[in-house]
């Protein structure tokens, strides 16, 4: 008898015969006794199709209307999979976004949640009713209908998770798990039975795909727990709960990696005081997202400076540039395009001091350049040549013990999805 | 300097690029100077196919949850078409039915409408805004979304221009406005100026497929003028109104024709007191809709009782006739698919005896014979045989002296749309 909410990516309901396999888990849980919530992405490409849409209108169209149009995308998979569930023979009730009492900020197509306003889902399970709820909506206090970006779908879960006190967050996805490293690069990832909050957003701020960041942080800021588990079997998957005892004191929980940054440098900047903090005010005024920096002080009275971004960024990235090494009297400025980051995460690393230069010295064995570093108390990050990434995940998985005996027979179909 | 209320249906906004000539017209109009409030439907075949995707999953789908899936339709236009008019420069908001404040009753994929809550509408148009709702859906008190069944866009029309006293309501469809006769079979058909609302209902009723029974009804109701017109040209259309002196004094206002029900005959019923009631409740018990009826009585102590239902009505009246066969202890029963019914509408008939009998000499002239007969105040039906239908308009049209001087030249590409 548990309290469950459970998350379906789009992928998971992507046809019509997807929806009744999601609808027969769902009354198979409320059958064995278990009151259930499920929140449900837009069915497959659905998204893609209104974005194109809008495209066909307007390069530019306004937020508001776009969170308008995208809201419709979950809209038919919660009526879908109600009437799925009726048509086997249970009682299931389907709420928008804004019905289930999800109230953001009016920041349109990336809101935040502000308050979770679950009665009416509380009132349906009292009834003995399968809730349904579309993920990524919400609604601005006035009632204006808002989207939650990226991940959206699965902070919706937690959300309402935390609203009704939820027993467990169920995110299934196209995975079993997460996993120790992208099983898709390194066959010998084994997927983590237990990880705390705060390797996984750690791990989720460095490159695994399976949970979005977001979700993490609104679960551990809440006391939600998370299982990130399979749609397409019923094994257990990956725990994410508060650290504790009983977690297994592994030094190294997984090995990420991440080839959606680029490496920007500007060359022979003056070093003078505050030269740093203006390149790095420009970047945030041209809404560039910065990663890691380094910046190297060599003796002629020049510096130079270097750091990653998104490489999504880089349209607005090359002007505000441009802009600087004018502006300043650099030489000049390059972008590297082929960089990879490669990290270590884990808790016991706290405690461990060795795990830097292990880390190091696997690589230089591996023949993989390091470029830059950055650190925090559990995780490690090296950038790297983009060509030798996989290398350097399967070398440092092996180095660090992380290996399983055998390798996954059945390697999952992707590695995560919204 | 009018505020206008104007609805556009599927086919208007069937295309990005038709949703862009709705935006610019929309724009033309404001920059006249106008307040404007656009409804729309749902584009082109976006509703057959959500209804698609629900058979895919049940046979008999909850109706709360086909009016959550079919409200997704028209939220998808309009926010294409405010996306559309932001990009001409101008600004615009969209409201799906909850949110521009239609207030239903909870009766699901038929809901009527019980309240306009216009605030949020008057408040737009104060800013300036073109105001973009979606037609067709409402919400009841409690928020649950509603849809307005068959021609409810232009019911959601009529009902917003009531809510903020609109100068007028123009409903934009794929032909010219209300004709005395279906331009497809009778080519001097004239486009009518101006209609009282009572000839409207009457002719709506009839046949006549350009407005809906339910938008003219709460037209009447509640003295909103409406506006026929074409989406295709800028030239003025029918309007509807509360009849007046400054109307032209026509005897005869249209001919229409009904190609949509059948007649069902139950032969030599004892004929006993309360035998009509009790067939027509078993009908009615049957939810089979029954327009005309006749009851010819013989000398034998029997009488035939023949009446007309919509076709769509047989599956359920097939079974429903073999009952009252059995129970009452007739003979047996016919069913006639190919019957129509042509039918002449005018508020000069109160006034001019004539007409009956010109109408039917007119049909006996053209060879037509007459089935049956029912008549209203403003209108006579006669049911014929279904192949004479076409003669029996044009013979009409012509004896009434409604032909225009021109066969016209452009028969508009459609006879109504939703």
């Amino acid at each position: 008898m548990a309290l469950v909410v459970t998350k379906f990516g789009g992928s998971s309901v992507g046809s019509t015969e997807r929806i009744m396999n999601v609808a027969r888990r769902l009354v198979a849980r409320k059958e064995a006794g278990d009151s259930v919530v499920a929140v449900l992405s837009a069915m497959g490409d659905v998204t893609d199709e209104l974005v194109s849409l809008a495209a066909a209108i307007s390069d530019d169209p306004p937020e508001r209307e776009m969170d308008m149009l995208l809201a419709t995308g979950e809209q038919v998979s919660i009526a879908l999979l109600a009437m799925a569930i009726h048509a086997l023979g249970h009682d299931a009730v389907s709420f928008t976004g804004a019905q289930v009492g999800i109230v953001t900020d009016p920041t349109h197509t990336k809101a935040k949640i502000t308050e979770v306003r679950a009665d009416r889902v509380r009132e349906a399970l009292a009834q003995g009713k399968i809730v349904i709820a579309a993920g990524f909506q919400g609604m601005t206090p006035d009632g204006t209908i808002t989207t939650l970006g990226r991940g959206g779908s699965d902070t919706t879960a937690v959300a309402i998770a935390a609203g009704v006190d939820a027993d467990v967050c169920e995110i299934f996805t196209d995975v079993d798990g997460v996993y120790s490293a992208d099983p898709r690069i390194c066959p010998a990832a084994r997927k983590i039975d237990v990880i705390s909050y705060d390797e996984m957003l750690e791990m989720a701020a460095s490159g695994a795909g399976v949970l979005q960041l977001r979700s993490v942080e609104f679960a551990r800021s809440h006391g939600v727990v998370i299982h990130c588990r399979s749609s397409f079997n019923d094994r257990l998957g990956t725990i994410v709960k508060e650290a504790d005892d009983t977690m297994e004191q592994a030094i190294i929980s997984g090995v990420t990696h991440d080839t959606s940054e680029a490496k920007i440098t500007i060359r022979d900047v003056p070093d003078q005081p505050g030269v740093a903090a203006d390149v790095f005010t420009r970047m945030a005024e041209a809404n560039v997202n910065v990663d890691m920096i380094i910046q190297n002080v060599s003796e002629d009275g020049t510096t130079d400076i270097s750091f990653t971004s998104p490489k999504t960024d880089l349209p607005r990235a090359r002007p505000a540039v441009e802009a600087v090494v004018r502006d300043l009297g650099a030489r000049d400025s390059s972008i590297d395009e082929s960089i990879a980051k490669v990290s270590l995460v884990g808790a016991g690393m706290k405690t461990h001091p060795g795990v830097a230069a292990q880390m190091f010295r696997c690589l230089a064995e591996a023949g993989v350049n390091i470029d830059m570093i950055s650190t925090s108390s559990i995780r490690i990050s090296c950038v790297v040549e983009g060509d030798k990434v996989e290398a350097a995940v399967r070398a440092l998985h092996t180095s660090f013990g992380l290996d399983s005996d055998a390798v996954i027979a059945e390697v999952a179909p992707g590695w995560g999805e919204e």
